[in-house]
């Protein structure tokens, strides 16, 4: 193990087999965690080379339970985490009531950004944690189904995920790129659409940081056989007005209903185009058309709701609306102007101090907590209107998120130009797209 | 923790409080391995700031039992590692023969650089372990002391260094500088000289690397009121010609009765030149004159003898020659030529393989075996004329070190240019002091 560090350190190479002796060094437990975070720690600053990303990548990969022969999905999606982000809940069922088989496995929130699996929980019943068999069982029945990532997924990229949380190496492309394509490709599933965030509240600050680990993680998947695209999206200010549980799968649901915010109608319909083009070959034009019909038609929402009852959730509930935490506040402007910003970082934070996401590690979530915001980046707002809706669960909750609120919605006096929510897209070894609705 | 190592990480700097921190908490043991391997990864390839390392070596200098105000010596040495180095032997009693205190601590030998207290004890009876107050009577008595160096003395770097050796950050210039000069506050002398090596068998590969070191040591060590100068001195062959233990004591007793290699007795002048200097404030020139009249009226051979006594050592032993290993073995040559190169590191690794040092802590150690050069770089050689002895256990053992020893010695067709033993000084702040024997 001194070798690898010493070599990843002077920016040397590792070989396949080397790579492969360190990954299973760290499942079998022969290196001891401060030899792995002096190794984290140097891929942090030196980089990994293309070639070693692919390496440890497939060595993750296959030290799991995974199993691609048995993929029962025929293509999956990531997002890298972004405030208001309930894609995944509209997104499977739009490109399941298609006909194509969609297995999804995902996660729980941690720090500012929410999990899929908790905005999930927040219908009555719904259970997250399946058996294989009763996945395959639901996937052939209703086309769809989303439960909680197992642990033996990815062993190693567990262990090692843990020490970079702990040693400051979370923010390194190739590592970044490596842990979730280990995952992705355990997972199994033949195709894939990464919707790779950038902005205040994203991991990657730049859109040219965020092209690097997109265009790096499609050649990875491309390496092991995979159809990768990738959309780029804003995370400047939370995609859609919905931040929380049961408010997200409320807008979720919108959508699916053809309401809603045009930013998440408009991510939603791409990130279903990429999908839904990939797992058939279809041209992007003919893929959007079915999409477009399959909103239209209703024949997605249906399919949302038939999803639900399956898993056990309370089908009805989501129609009426899940409710929300009881001690309301509105937040209203002091002055009048355009909306200049709405800090996505600022807006997670305050909703996860109102308790709907966990700091650590088991954290219990309360799901009725959020925010409802009234104003994207560019509204007009008149002095005394609306910003937005706090739902704590104390009254002194609520004010301490609506001061927070109030300074993280900046107002200018004069009309701002606002970026589209997707701002790239990336097909095979990264080269760009044009976005469909950009 | 983990905003100091993303700090160090960012190339960002730690303000004293943060680094003493940092410091009592190796101490204290709130810092757990693998975040502080990662730190020392950030710091090994970000390198640290100037103020930074200063602060560092105080912060570990005074976690220990260290005391400047109860310093027992007038004035300290360091080498950072050679093959073959005898100086201090003698050089501490050639400067404590003209009135001058030293009390110094030595580390024991590791790898292929051998230590001088495997050195002294080689010689019968010698006791490395003295109590502060044996050493206190021991240098009123007769003006030198050399001992064990206490694991209390810097226990922030005894913590920090075994975890470098294991992570592949030893070879970093803060950390090495911090490392020595945090020892050297800890010890208390007011003045110290350092003796940086260079070449094939140190840890700095390059003169510029050397320099910076050795600027660097001196300035941490003016910034705490010490006075320091550094040599550089070539280490691409060894030191004189006896590389081992008993075989090295042999050499520098010849050396203090005015016999002996011709580079050793040069170092070993411009390093007790040094170390009167700045203990008296003498001119170079003045403590150069008083240093060989000590070597010519046989007085520092005198104190030499008079040290190994009071510290329990057999000087009648000393006198005579101490006893080698049994299995001798001429090393011949097998063509005339010139002599280009000695390999330093490969004739440290075959006495180490001898049995003279060890691989790891604890390996016991033989004081007879080593190796005695016939030749330096520069000298001819006829065909079948002498290169070494070696002096091993065992017949085999003996042959295969003069077989390692014949690719160690390579002959040249034509005289060779020779560097001289000390390839530069240092003096306050680092800047450039004409050699005296250059």
């Amino acid at each position: 193990m001194l070798a690898y560090i010493e070599r990843t350190r002077d920016g040397l190479r590792l070989t396949r087999e080397e790579i492969q002796d360190l990954v299973a060094g760290v499942v079998d437990g022969r290196w001891p965690d401060y030899q792995l975070a002096a190794w984290l720690m140097a891929a942090y600053l030196r980089g990994l080379g293309e070639q070693e990303v692919v390496d440890l990548t497939e060595a993750m990969a296959w030290t799991g339970s995974g199993n691609q022969e048995n993929a029962l999905g025929e293509v999956d999606k990531h997002s890298t985490g972004g405030v208001g982000d309930k894609t995944t809940l509209a997104v499977a069922p739009l490109v399941a009531s298609l006909g194509i088989r969609v297995a999804k496995m995902s996660g729980r929130g941690l720090g500012h950004t929410g999990g899929t699996l908790d905005k999930l929980e927040s219908i009555p019943g719904f259970r997250v944690t399946l058996t294989r068999e009763e996945v395959r069982a639901q996937v052939e029945r209703v086309g769809v189904a989303v439960v909680a990532q197992s642990a033996e997924l990815a062993p190693a990229d567990g262990r090692l995920y843990a020490l970079r949380d702990v040693t400051g190496t979370v923010d390194s492309i190739p590592l970044i790129a490596s842990s979730v394509m280990s995952k992705k490709l355990a997972a199994g599933a033949p195709c894939l659409v990464l919707d790779v965030k950038v902005g205040r509240g994203a991991f990657m600050a730049t859109l040219e940081r965020a092209r690097e680990l997109a265009s790096l993680m499609i050649r990875i998947g491309e390496a092991h056989g995979r159809r990768v695209h990738a959309l780029i999206t804003s995370m400047d200010q939370p995609l859609g007005y919905a931040v929380g549980n049961a408010v997200e799968v409320n807008e979720a649901a919108a959508c699916l209903r053809g309401q809603g915010p045009q930013d998440l109608r408009q991510e939603v319909v791409e990130l279903a185009t990429h999908m839904v083009a990939l797992a058939r070959k279809w041209e992007l034009a003919y893929a959007h058309e079915q999409v477009e019909q399959a909103l239209a038609t209703g024949k997605a929402y249906e399919t949302f709701l038939q999803w639900i009852q399956a898993q056990g959730g309370d089908a009805q509930a989501v129609e009426n609306g899940l409710p929300l935490a009881p001690a309301r506040l509105k937040v209203r402007a002091e002055r009048e102007g355009w909306v200049a910003s709405v800090d996505a970082l600022t807006v997670g934070q305050v909703v996860l101090r109102l308790g709907a996401g966990r700091e650590r590690l088991g954290d219990p979530v309360h799901h009725g907590v959020g925010v409802q915001l009234s104003v994207k980046v560019g509204d007009y707002v008149s002095s005394g209107g609306e910003l937005a809706t706090v739902y704590a669960q104390q009254e002194d909750q609520a004010q301490g998120a609506a001061r927070l609120l109030r300074q993280a919605i900046v107002l200018a006096d004069a009309p701002v130009t606002v970026a589209p929510p997707v701002l790239e897209a990336l097909g095979s070894g990264g080269g760009r797209i044009e976005p469909l609705l950009g």
